[in-house]
């Protein structure tokens, strides 16, 4: 584990089991095969990112009440109604380095406790109260089930545009981290600058954090990352390495990158050959490149608070998008 | 077609042209692939009961404004979008004579959309900046998801009981037909009292539609049913009709219809002595019953109103309830 991990756990290790408690008690009084099936997925070791977020924006803004862990499990909840409805959609074998939950229960309760989360999302977004965060989250939901259908219709396309990407990793991850991270402030009851602000950070955040996601499916071993490297590219899907090496190869070698991702089901050498590739026409580098500015436009976006422990925080947060290995 | 239906669609055809147009218009804005599929389930000669509850209710305690039509999409959308993912579910190949949507659009499509219908439902509701309403919208969800677990947990078990039949169909069908009644009360600005009362109306018409709904597997050709008779004994799916005879044969009968049940891909000609039995058991009539019963229940709820044209439409649509045929 990385030092600024450790540091992080070190700081957020208490928020982080009082969202686990949360999460389980949201979901308790609900029918077993529900539970279990949405345990399988809330429960295989993610990050907590979104729900912690919201809970330390809510800080930042000085909020003092004790509802914020109920309220962030909004976040997680929806953020596993998209994996379990998404891995469906991507016949993905693995997540997390585990089977998918489709593959374990079926296609049918699979869609249906993925419904099953997002209402339980939306019932405890009505339970704040607050038209604000109402509206938050159903401009959440909408934008991304846009970005995953818009993301099916790519699939497949070798000619995927910078900009097409960017519409689809807003849409599909960077709302919804933005969304808590807004969240946060609007129950804290925070003025409209910190709302905006705090809304910034997240946005920038969730960019960067897809970047480095899409980067890891080209750098990283699979037995760290828990999936299949090389599974975006297997599943059609073009990210920002191969798009921006496509776009800056000469043709002899954008003419081998495109056989090789339009075969799909490459040998081992193939891939690591394409990465090579990848590398050589800087789509690595530039892609790197480009989430340490997201990163930076998130920190910007933190200054205008006081310095404190959780803005501290939350500029760690930041950095450790650019650094992580899983 | 019979008479109470020309005199319904005689007062209300104004108002289902103008839930048409606000359905059209609600979808447009949005991508291609997702405006298809959506209104391939959407235009394929749904009843529109949902909407048209909600905006009668809201007329019938004195609603004047012009966004009615639009609300009552929200009820439309939600429709749709569980029967997309329902389909998917059951696995079932047609839906009101037409190709079920994940058989021309794939099963990935068909799940993002219904995610789609279903956000679209929550930002219009969001839009309604009624609070009650939200919540309504977001219990009707968790409801309804829960519903069809449930029913999915239930497939093929024939021990199912009267009181499960009724969980389920109170969940999936009585709750969004209440929640349209509820919400057209809510947006009209009524008194606790008559929001109470056609709430009440919704629920158990909802039930008794339901109740009619599944008697038609039995008695309805598949021709008019636009779907194939005997569907719900051959997904494994058991419902009051049955339920009731199978509590009431003696054994030897009660043996020979699970044996046709527990087979499922039985022949017409065991279908048709099965539904003699029910005929014999007195399912049929049970059910017939009890539906009229729901019926006489929802029309006591409108009493406290006074008669009008919208007062005397309700009270048909409930007639209705029992003699359509489709």
């Amino acid at each position: 584990m990385t030092d600024l991990k450790l540091q992080l756990l070190d700081r957020v290790g208490k928020d982080l089991e009082a969202i686990e408690a949360a999460l389980n008690d949201n979901l308790t009084p609900y029918l077993e095969l529900v539970s279990k099936t949405a345990r399988h997925i809330l429960f295989a070791g993610g990050k907590r990112l979104r729900p912690l977020l919201m809970v330390l924006c809510a800080r930042l803004c000085g909020y003092q009440g004790d509802r914020d862990k109920k309220f962030s499990t909004i976040f997680e909840y929806l953020h596993a109604a998209t994996l379990l409805h998404d891995d469906l959609v991507d016949g993905a074998p693995v997540r997390r380095g585990k089977p998918v939950a489709h593959s374990l229960y079926g296609n049918a309760t699979t869609v249906l406790v993925g419904d099953f989360l997002l209402a339980r999302a939306l019932s405890i977004a009505a339970e704040t109260g607050l038209l604000a965060v109402i509206d938050t989250i159903a401009g959440i939901t909408e934008n991304m089930s846009q970005g995953e259908i818009q993301q099916l219709g790519n699939k497949g396309r070798t000619d995927l545009t910078h900009a097409e990407y960017m519409q689809t990793i807003e849409n599909k991850t960077a709302g919804l981290i933005q969304g808590a991270c807004r969240v946060g402030a609007l129950i804290a009851g925070a003025p409209q600058q910190q709302v905006d602000a705090l809304a910034g950070y997240g946005y920038h955040l969730g960019i960067a954090f897809q970047m480095a996601d899409d980067l890891l499916d080209y750098v990283a071993d699979s037995r760290r990352l828990g999936k299949i490297v090389g599974a975006d590219l297997r599943e059609g899907k073009l990210t920002l390495p191969v798009i921006h090496a496509l776009a800056n190869a000469d043709a002899a070698d954008r003419d081998w990158m495109l056989t090789v991702i339009e075969k799909r089901d490459f040998s081992f050498r193939e891939f690591t050959d394409l990465v090579a590739m990848l590398e050589r026409w800087e789509g690595l580098a530039h892609t790197k490149t480009e989430a340490a500015r997201y990163v930076g436009e998130a920190k910007k976006r933190l200054t205008g608070f006081s310095p404190s422990e959780t803005r501290q925080t939350l500029q760690m947060i930041a950095d450790y998008a650019l650094v992580r290995q899983v």
